[in-house]
């Protein structure tokens, strides 16, 4: 049957609809998959009040891997979530080489690692599994072009609709492509 | 041939040795396995100096998952590690009930969960599975004593001698209860 609601993201971040994805997946015993906290450098914690300890100085560290990972029916799954407000085409300056490399290193232990790229004025959503990602990363890399068109995002990635509940559907996707 | 060679943890925490076995794993393509980051509420960030922001005032969170997960040949590994400074028990108000619930959760998908608790005055380390520490947890639920002994640690657990590189050479354990 043709799905013949459109949902609308009601302003939520990308972020906050894979959170409710993952707690939905959670809840319904299907995967268990977690944001990994925002990585912080604590240089000052204040221990003079009695029953709580305040971080009074920390500064944000850049993330040595992706932002998501966990697993779903044995397999280890990693990605991360990227928005963009370019209309056109994906910035791979979003995107951090030492993200690649963990991606990389995650394949070779034979997980499953990609990226969820969401183009917030459409509110456009795709999948792009990593070893896509890596050509588009080598051709930046030997001179090309420092983007993802949506036209290739269209070609090589897998479009994901916005549903109610999961609200991004992405494992749909991996188990389809990786057939469990 | 038996090993001669008796190391000292050099003052390192558990934490920092895990962290270099970690570090030898990647370096040798042996596995990809990562602490995840302190959860961190942030309150307030300053955004006044031009180059990094500070932030001003953030609260530490408690842990709803385990404090490292990740990837060894196809294998998805979770598991939470814990010092004490009691000479002969491990007090299970270290462990929260959701991180409990998070390993139920992962060997539910089919995923290895365990926890290597290290007794800080005589530097012996335990890995302990998960379907293990369930059974201590449930005997406390139910009235029993609110610790693991060491002498029940030696029964139903797996001591892990300090090495050089790697430090903590759980894998080695995990490999050989799993037979990967
Ligand atoms: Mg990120
Ligand atoms: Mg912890």
């Amino acid at each position: 049957p043709k799905k013949e609601t459109i949902y609308s993201n009601r302003g939520m971040t990308l972020e906050e609809d894979l959170n409710e994805t993952n707690q939905y997946y959670l809840a319904n015993g299907l995967a268990v998959i977690h944001k990994k906290p925002t990585p912080v450098q604590i240089v000052h914690v204040d221990y003079k009040k009695r029953s709580t300890a305040v971080i009074k100085e920390a500064y944000f560290r850049q993330a040595s891997t992706t932002d998501y990972n966990g697993i779903c029916n044995s397999k280890y799954i990693d990605f991360e979530a990227k928005e963009t407000k370019s209309p056109t085409s994906f910035p791979l300056k979003n995107i951090h080489e030492h993200q690649i490399e963990h991606m990389q290193n995650i394949i070779k232990q034979n997980g499953i690692a990609f990226v969820i790229i969401r183009f917030s004025l459409t509110e456009e959503i795709f999948l792009l599994e990593g070893k896509r990602l890596f050509e588009f990363w080598d051709r930046m890399k030997n001179g090309g072009r420092k983007s993802i068109t949506k036209k290739e995002l269209m070609i090589h990635g897998h479009p994901i609709e916005l549903g109610w509940a999961p609200r991004i559907d992405y494992l749909k996707v991996i188990r389809q492509l990786y057939g469990f």
